[in-house]
């Protein structure tokens, strides 16, 4: 059977992947307690200390995956209604490896200052925010504002979700290859939510600003790219990593380079094999478009490449961030972050890295597979202990 | 232990009455259909036909039980974060007695204009909405919006369902009194959300407009109440019962009534025992008012009442907007009706009425209690039986 049919037949079995469970069951003697007139008790506590919400209710475990569906894996805008079936499979992985109670959220498609207050006014019973697959340059701004205007993490996985998992496959391939990435020349391909977001962890992690060369479908960015004038996130790109505008071709931007990042459009050949050739020696070639890599890792290798990476499970070292998220939440909820900041991001970037070395890397493992026994744990503790370390935990 | 203590120690244990759980357990093989690249077909067949959300997703099954905490219970405006234990529990008996997978989704306070839209950018993943707890007026126009406008179910709780429950209770009280109610004087005291619903379900019963007065704290309704004629629900009930806008007082008003509905202020002596004794033989007095009813049952009884009911468990006939909201939604959900109408709340009571009367009904004993078996399936039956008798069903 085909992929499509049996993903198709599975969902109709299922009806939904997540359901509402009972934490208690209900008997006539303790409905007096759980509803009229007992809540009332817990109601006015909270009403009287707001706090007490994460005592008395599943705030203190729950979050929302919300999307507008306005880019939803490599469908592009397909509506919020579709996404569905893709927020139901991440809410399952995070019940599955985080423990967190995730609820399919999607909503309409509204401008950036409509989006950030819809989502305040209904954030009340959950304990952090997970968007998913909202278009660029929207998500920028949703999630900048929302990180600033709430007081729970907010988190976009197609941001900080792949950036983490990106730097985290980059630091043992850099180790694999025995280079410093702080001394290497760096290429981003594509210059959505992800690369975007890549570029913001390296350069928190501090490599340096002028290692890193970015290229999107119109060329280098740089600040001579008017057509990124008015997209802060990109536009700051181009300030600090061409900031004399020079105008060069992938073709001269990936000469010599010890790294290309490509998260741009699926299709084969987007990525041409010359360009492997012109890399510096040992070059590490991480294509992740889904569902097709920008260039297949036995093409990649064969015209050069040293370490490879996709997106795919089907391939050896799949970036996924299903590595991420559930263990990132956990450790944020257990310790009521405010926030998850680029530290956490980093610091959980760099506990999956060790996680794979101490099962011993090699070219063809240098990030965990989801299911192995520990990771999302060694995660949540990452993230748990910045919160702490940054001052960013109500609880510790 | 005092229920107060006993109910904040079961809250602060459980930590919220509900948790997401798993349909189906992630593997490493299943990921790849359960979330990418295999669940891109069930997104890409979505986008294609709207209509298979309802076979690929939990939307098929599952409600947000939405409130803005305006007006939780007699707490009044305590706001929307400290109305999610009274959610939650919702949500519980939902699951219960109805395996519906129910969200609890508190809002912020808005218009009426901002809560419809907001509602309507948030109910993809939902196959109904059940309002709860939102001030009057603006639950009128909010929940008939929402009804016009959606075309999944919308259900104020506080509206139709106390008004489904209490009509079913007054089916049998007048059945054990020998009296038909289409001859009777009817008083509905306090016009809120429930007794303004409940004048509408007795008027889709067929009741005469004429034998119906009804009362709020500024005394009787009718054309002279300049206060009302801005609230479209209310001043209908102001033209229809009392168009020559006489000025009458509850004790007048009383005079020989066969009922009185008392869904008004929570406290002991609201209703006084001198009206009671005022009304018709074998009158029948139901003071809903939670936590204290507006007369307690023994009083109301001393001065002549013939059959009491109130909100509360531990009187006889305690009538429960809990023995109907799982059922309906039930059997709204099972034919995917397009909404919840005035005839399915009528055939909804009727069933509830009949259900007790096979067991034998007696003036302690006009409705069933909660966890009577095979109550919730009558319930959804006769719901989803005029769904499809009324057209609405989209599946028979």
């Amino acid at each position: 059977m085909d992929i499509k049919k049996e993903s198709l037949l599975l969902h109709e079995k299922l009806l939904g992947k997540i359901a509402i469970s009972e934490k208690i069951d209900i008997t006539f003697k303790n409905l007096a307690l759980l509803y009229t007139p007992g809540v009332s008790y817990p109601c006015l506590s909270i009403a009287e200390n707001p706090n007490d919400v994460y005592k008395y209710t599943w705030k203190a475990n729950s979050i929302a995956v919300i999307s507008d569906g306005s880019r939803v894996l490599g469908l592009g805008d397909i509506g919020p209604l579709a996404s569905i079936p893709l927020l139901e499979g991440k809410a399952l992985i995070f019940k599955k490896f985080g423990n967190v109670d995730a609820v399919s959220l999607p909503i309409s498609q509204l401008t950036v200052d409509e989006t950030v207050k819809l989502i305040k006014n209904i954030q009340y019973s959950f304990g952090g925010i997970n968007l998913e697959d909202i278009s660029t340059p929207r998500c920028f701004d949703i999630l900048d504002r929302l990180i600033e205007e709430l007081d729970i993490p907010v988190w976009h996985d197609d941001q900080q979700g792949t950036a983490t998992i990106i730097v985290a496959a980059l630091f043992n391939a850099f180790e694999l290859a025995g280079k410093d990435i702080k001394n290497s020349k760096i290429v981003l391909f594509g210059a959505g939510a992800a690369n975007s977001s890549v570029f913001r962890l390296l350069e928190y992690a501090g490599v340096n600003q002028k290692q890193i060369l970015v290229f999107d479908a119109n060329g280098i960015l740089g600040v001579h790219r008017k057509d990124l004038e008015n997209i802060r996130v990109l536009y700051d790109i181009c300030k600090k990593t061409n900031k004399d505008g020079k105008n060069i071709s992938i073709e001269e931007g990936i000469k010599g380079a010890d790294v290309i990042v490509a998260l741009s459009k699926s299709g084969p050949g987007v990525i041409k094999e010359e360009w492997i050739k012109s890399m510096n020696e040992k070059s590490i070639v991480f294509a992740c478009a889904n569902p097709v890599p920008e260039i297949f890792p036995d093409d990649a290798k064969k015209a050069g490449a040293y370490i490879t990476a996709t997106g795919r499970s089907d391939f050896p070292n799949q970036v996924n961030n299903a590595l991420v998220f559930p263990g990132m939440f956990r450790g944020a909820l257990d310790v009521r972050s405010k926030k998850i900041s680029w530290g956490m991001a980093l610091n959980v970037a760099k506990a999956i890295a060790d996680f794979a070395k101490k099962k011993g890397i090699h070219k063809d493992y240098i990030v965990p597979r989801i299911d192995e026994i520990g990771l999302h744990e060694v995660v949540a503790k990452a993230a748990k202990d910045t919160a702490i370390l940054e001052g960013l935990a109500r609880l510790a």
